[in-house]
């Protein structure tokens, strides 16, 4: 079995498995400057909510880099601070991992060690964020105890964190530790995060697993063909609402209608405890070309109007538990949520 | 305004818009024995159900064509008929055409004149139905008088139809008779029916309408941009279930706990009466290549199992009403549905 590595720091430039390019080619870009990074976070060569937060903690290792030694260092770093956080708006990992660089940083006496500081926490993120992965997917396996199928949503394995995955992760855990379940995974438009890199993940690992269209899902769950979903999460609300691809709001719905259990997977640090509810969490809209194009084809008809939400807000009362590495919080979740933040 | 036509008969030939060439080029198929009309309704060069009704009704007056004359016309008839209904399972119209022919044939004494009759009876489906498609939105359009927005799913415009379209006819009648509502249309993976056709049909008619992936509107609904779903219908049974384009179940859930009217737009040639319930309906399975391929290239890792249900059944507890060129059917369907087919 071949793990696969999206994200690592190799002689001083951060590698990134172009995920743009998956599955036809396996293409590792080398990115040099911290511009490189919001490029390829804004293009989603990079994507997931702990990959993002993992990159741009590198990204801002190699802004420290870049700017070593300038007289107005903090000024700069700030800037490329809040450059990296508008990269996207929805994932509350970026912002997360960047404003921990500025604290950081802010408490630096000699800057000329700033790179070097910047850089050792970049990479206790990435490896923190692995072990943490590790930790949810056997926290959250027992949920899969007793399911005869399981069905997830857009991408949340490897290539969505520093290895192993949040919601990707606890099916893995599940099947690793001998539980019998088949899975279904949808292929995600508009960017096909579930048929390009999903499939392809399990493939890999050697899971077998039927992808279906999006829409496809709820008259699976309504013939009784899968008994639990779960997905990943990009931003948490402090009352349990959750923010993750679009499309996952409708699984919920449907699950609940049909009786069927709905996770959220998601490390503590997805869970934004500033915002009191999901009415709070800014949604991305990406450009319209994501639905009418493919392969830069127009596949619609010339000047027509698309909206491409990238997120929608689950409310909690449709979700079962929110699985994190320290617990599995359950409703109601302003209790549950709390209880595990002050921990 | 420039009208579609998408299916009509000149000069013997049958001729077909090559809705697989949509919207980048208007490709018009000259058909001129059976075995062609059952290859475009196959590959979907002509769909929804009542534009394959009405194309299999002049698919048995070219098979009659060219039989004519032979001793053993009438099992030839028979046979062809058989092939035709093949061609897809799901869309009761087709069916429903191709048995009402063989009910015709039976009954002519001199089978020199079966082409003939045969002829004109398809001519008579296909006009037909362009009157009831305008009845039916005539009568529902009724629904949308107090709306702010619709949300339709699929193609069920003058291509889908003889013209003019069943849940697009109500939509259409609807605007043309002064309404204001704003109005939303899925792109319907796997086949994009509804970014290639329904968007190229609102185009073509001057409506703005705003494209969305399936998965998307859910979340529209829950922010409340949706007033009113419309759907068409490929088979209703006698208790109202109905099964429709993949996805239209989730809609109608969507709908549902989102405090939203849910129609089902369809004329009662597509109420299955032998159907006592939803359970009963054939659903067609279609090729993986529609989800792992795009444009003949794949997109997803090789060898992955997919599913491609191309239908699902939304049962009748979610279905506001049904809108028939009759009348608009209401709970309990069982009653509702059997008075008007009495009548």
């Amino acid at each position: 079995m071949e793990e696969i590595i999206p994200i690592s720091w190799e002689n001083e430039t951060l590698h990134i498995l172009d995920q743009t390019k998956l599955p036809a080619n396996e293409v590792v870009l080398k990115l040099t400057n911290y511009e490189e990074v919001i490029e390829a976070i804004q293009s989603l060569r990079v994507r997931g909510a702990p990959a993002i937060g993992v990159a741009a903690g590198y990204g801002m290792a190699l802004a420290a880099k870049n700017i070593a030694g300038k007289p107005d260092f903090m000024n700069l770093f700030e800037q490329a601070a809040e450059e990296m956080i508008a990269a996207r708006p929805t994932a509350v990992n970026l912002s997360w991992a960047v404003k921990q660089m500025v604290e950081l940083c802010k408490k630096i006496d000699d800057l000329s060690t700033a790179a070097e500081v910047i850089l050792e926490e970049a990479m206790n993120i990435h490896h923190r964020d692995e072990a943490i992965n590790k930790q949810m997917g056997d926290i959250g396996k027992e949920v899969l105890a007793d399911v005869s199928s399981v069905l997830t949503h857009c991408n949340t394995g490897a290539l969505a964190t520093s290895g192993y995955g949040t919601a990707f992760g606890v099916i893995r855990a599940g099947i690793e530790s001998g539980m019998e379940f088949s899975v279904f995974n949808t292929e995600t438009r508009p960017f096909y995060q579930g048929s390009r890199l999903t499939s392809w993940e399990f493939k890999k690992l050697g899971v077998d697993s039927t992808l279906v269209v999006d829409s496809a899902a709820g008259s699976l769950m309504s013939q009784g063909k899968i008994g639990c979903v779960v997905t990943g999460a990009d931003r948490i609300a402090a009352n349990g609402d959750s923010a993750n691809k679009i499309g996952t709001y409708s699984l919920a719905v449907l699950a609940k209608e049909n009786g069927l259990p709905f996770y959220i997977v998601a490390p503590t640090s997805t869970i934004d405890m500033s915002l009191e509810s999901g009415l709070e969490i800014e949604i991305e809209y990406r450009d319209e070309q994501e639905i009418t194009h493919h392969s830069g084809k127009i596949i619609a008809p010339e000047g027509i109007t698309a909206l491409n939400p990238s997120f929608d807000v689950t409310p909690a009362r449709y979700i079962t538990g929110i699985i994190t590495e320290k617990a599995i919080c359950r409703p109601p979740y302003t209790d549950s949520i709390a209880g595990i933040m002050r921990d």
